[in-house]
C-alpha cells in the first residue's frame, strides 16, 4: 500500500530532514538528536498537563497526546517528535482490561500466561482495531500538522516517529498480568506450550503492528518498535520464539511505501531494546532499517555486530545526565565519535529519560550534538 | 592465612568431592549439581520454618539458617549446600538500617547515593565486623557439622558454598536505598562523583569480602560472589568502576589457602551475575576460578569467552522448570552437552529457583544430571 500524497514524506516535507536522511544511512550536516521518553515527566509542562488525567486517558485524548508529543520538540529543539503513547494502548483499544498504575506500570485484570488466556485474547479480531484507532489517528494528525511548520534547523519540517511495543514485550506483560522481574511467565509459556505461545505472539503482532501502521498512515515519517524486554532471551529463543512475530508486526509498516521520482521507498523503521547486545544482529534481521543501542555496548562495537550499512541510534548512558557538565559533554562527544562507525547516526540516550532529569540538561545536549557535528 | 586443620577441605573431607574437583577443572564421575536459591520458598519445609520469622531474623538465627541450608541437600541429594543468607546481612551486622520487605527486597532507611551518604557508611569501621559475624560463623559450623556426615554419592562429605553479594550489587541497593530498575543511582554516582563512588565500593568490598571470608574460615569449601546487577554496566564501566572492588572483596577468600601434600591450594571461588554475557571475561579477571553463566549464553559460547581452563557453572533457564518433562529433560541434556566445552562443569540454573517451582522437578533434575553423566 502506498502512503497518501499529503503524507509528509511523500509531500517532501520530511524526506530530506536530518532524521529521515540519517535513518536512510546518509551523512547529514549535523547528527540529528532526540530522546526516548522526551515527552514525559522530566518536563514541568507535562506534569502540569497530566495532573488530573490518568496515563491511558491522556494517551487516548487526541488533543492531550498531540500537545504532550510536541512539548519537548518546542522546548529542546530536537530533530524529531516521538508519538506520546504507551505500548498497551492498542491492547486497551482491543478491549483488554488493562490500566497503568503509577509507579508500577501496566496491570491487567488477569494474566494470560496459559492456553485459556491466549484463547480469550485471540478471540478478539485484530482487524476490528483499525476503526478503534480513531483517537490515535486523530492525535497523530494534530501533531503532524504542527510539526509540518516546525523547522528545527534541518530546513525541513520536523518528522514524527511512530511508537509501538514489540510482540515479545507485550506478551511478557500479558503472560504475567503486569510487570515482572525476569519475564519468566512469558518464557515459561514459550517452552511449556509453544502452540499457545505462537498464537499469543501472532495476535500481539497483529495488534501492535496495526497500531504502528496506523500512526505511519496518519503522518509519522518513521517508526520505532520497542522490544524493551527482549534482552531476557537467549539468541536461540529470540530467533525461534520472538523474531517471526516481530517481523510480522513490522510488515504492517513495510507495506506502507511511497515513491519519489519513480523510486519506491519505505518508511524507516528503528528497532530498540535494552540489554540486547547479543541480539543486535538478530533484531536487524526482522526487518529493521536502524538499530537502537542501549548504553551497554559502544556504538563502534555495535556497528560491527549489526553488519555493514546499518545506521545506529543511541546511546548515552542516562546515568550521565546528572554528572557534571564537563563529564557529560565528554561522554556526548565520545558517543558521537563512535557513531561515525555507522553509515548514519541518530543521537539518543541508551534508554528513556529518567523522570527526575533536569530538562535544561537535555536542551544542552541538543546544542552540543548539533555544534559538535557541525565542527 | 592458612585454613585450620579441622576445616573440611584441609581434613580431606570435601577436597575430593565432585563439586570441589569440578571447580578445580577436573572431570568427575558425574557432573555435580546444585541450584541457586535451592534453600527457599520452593520447599514446603522452608515455608513452614519461616512462617513466623522475618527474613533477616532467619539469616541471623544460627539454628534456623543451618536448618534452611540443609533442607534442599537432604531433599534433592544435590552435591552442595549454599549458605542460606542475604547479601545485605553484613550491612545489617555493620549497623546499617535495612530490612527485607516481602515481595519487594531490601529497603534502607535512607539512600546512600551521594557524598554525605557515603561518608556516613564509611565512618563504620569494617574490621569491627569480624566479631559481629558470630551468628554467621555459628550457623556455618552447624551446617558443616551435618554436611560432613552427608555423602550424596561422591563418597565424600557434602561441601558447603559460602555466599555473598559483590560490591557493585550491594552499592546498587545502597545508592538507591532499595531495589531499583536500572541501578541508575549507582551508575549516576560513579560518573558524577567518582571519588565518593570509589569510597563506597572500597567500604562495601571490605564488608562483603569479610563476610565471605568468615564463612570459608568457619567451614565453607567454596565461595560464590553474586554480582546480580553487574549486567547493567558496560564493559568499560565494569572494568573501571567495579572490578577493583570485586577483586578486593575476593582477596579475603584468596588469602585463606590450605596445603595438601606440600602443595598450596586456594578455596575455589565462583563469580556469577545475570545479563553478564558481555562481562564474562572481565568477571573472571577479578580473581574468580569458576564463572557462573545465566540462561542467556550457551555454555559452549561462554567457554570461548572466559578463556581456556576456566570451569563453568550453569545454566538451565528457570523458565524450563514448568515445561513438560520431555522438554525439560532435553534442555538439561543440552546444557550438559554444552558444558563439556569447559574443563569442569557444575550444573545449575541460569538464575535462582522461582518460588513457585515444584520441588519434585528439582529432585528429578538431580537424577537426570547424575545419570546422564554416568552414561
Amino acid at each position: 500500500m502506498n502512503l497518501p500524497a499529503e503524507h509528509p514524506l511523500v509531500a517532501g516535507l520530511t524526506d530530506q530532514s536530518r532524521l529521515v536522511r540519517a535513518y536512510r544511512g546518509e551523512r547529514t550536516d549535523t547528527v540529528p538528536v532526540w530522546f526516548m521518553r522526551q515527552a514525559g515527566r522530566s518536563l514541568p509542562e507535562y506534569r502540569e498537563l497530566r495532573v488530573a488525567t490518568r496515563m491511558l486517558d491522556a494517551c487516548l485524548d487526541p488533543v492531550l497526546a498531540a500537545e504532550i508529543t510536541l512539548q519537548p520538540v518546542r522546548r529542546h529543539g530536537v530533530d524529531a517528535g516521538i508519538f506520546f503513547s504507551d505500548i498497551v494502548v492498542p491492547l486497551r483499544l482491543a478491549g483488554v482490561d488493562v490500566d497503568i498504575v503509577p509507579g508500577q506500570g501496566p496491570v491487567f485484570r488477569r494474566a494470560y500466561g496459559d492456553a485459556a488466556g491466549v484463547a480469550e485474547l485471540t478471540a478478539i479480531d485484530p482487524s476490528m482495531l483499525d476503526a478503534a484507532f480513531a483517537p490515535i489517528t486523530e492525535a497523530v494528525r494534530r501533531t503532524v500538522a504542527e510539526l509540518n511548520s516546525l523547522d528545527n534547523g534541518s530546513g525541513t519540517a520536523t518528522p514524527l516517529i511512530g511508537f509501538a511495543g514489540a510482540p515479545f514485550t507485550l506478551a511478557a506483560y500479558l503472560a504475567a498480568g503486569g510487570p515482572s522481574k525476569d519475564h519468566l511467565e512469558a518464557r515459561a509459556l514459550m517452552h511449556a506450550d509453544p502452540g499457545a505461545w505462537a498464537a499469543l505472539m501472532w495476535w500481539t503482532a497483529q495488534v501492535t503492528g496495526r497500531f504502528l501502521g496506523a500512526q505511519v498512515l496518519a503522518g509519522a515519517s518513521a517508526a520505532q518498535l520497542f522490544d524493551s524486554w527482549a534482552g531476557s532471551l537467549s539468541v536461540a529463543d529470540y530467533e525461534r520464539h520472538t523474531a517471526p512475530a516481530s517481523r510480522q508486526a513490522l510488515s504492517f509498516v513495510h507495506e506502507l511505501g511511497y515513491e519519489i521520482a519513480g523510486v519506491r521507498r519505505s518508511v524507516p523503521i528503528v528497532h530498540f531494546g535494552t540489554g540486547t547486545g547479543e541480539l543486535l544482529g538478530a533484531m536487524r534481521e526482522v526487518g529493521a532499517d536502524v538499530i537502537g543501542v542501549d548504553h551497554r555496548v559502544p556504538l563502534d562495537v555495535a556497528a560491527g555486530r549489526v553488519g555493514a550499512g546499518v545506521p545506529l541510534q543511541g546511546n548515552l548512558d542516562p546515568a550521565l545526565l546528572s554528572a557534571p557538565v564537563t563529564v557529560m559533554d565528554a561522554a556526548v562527544r565520545d558517543v558521537l565519535a563512535r557513531g561515525t562507525a555507522a553509515p548514519g547516526h541518530v543521537f539518543n540516550l541508551g534508554h528513556g529519560v529518567p523522570p527526575g532529569t533536569d530538562p535544561a540538561v537535555l536542551t544542552r545536549i541538543v546544542t552540543v550534538v548539533h555544534e559538535d557535528a557541525a565542527a
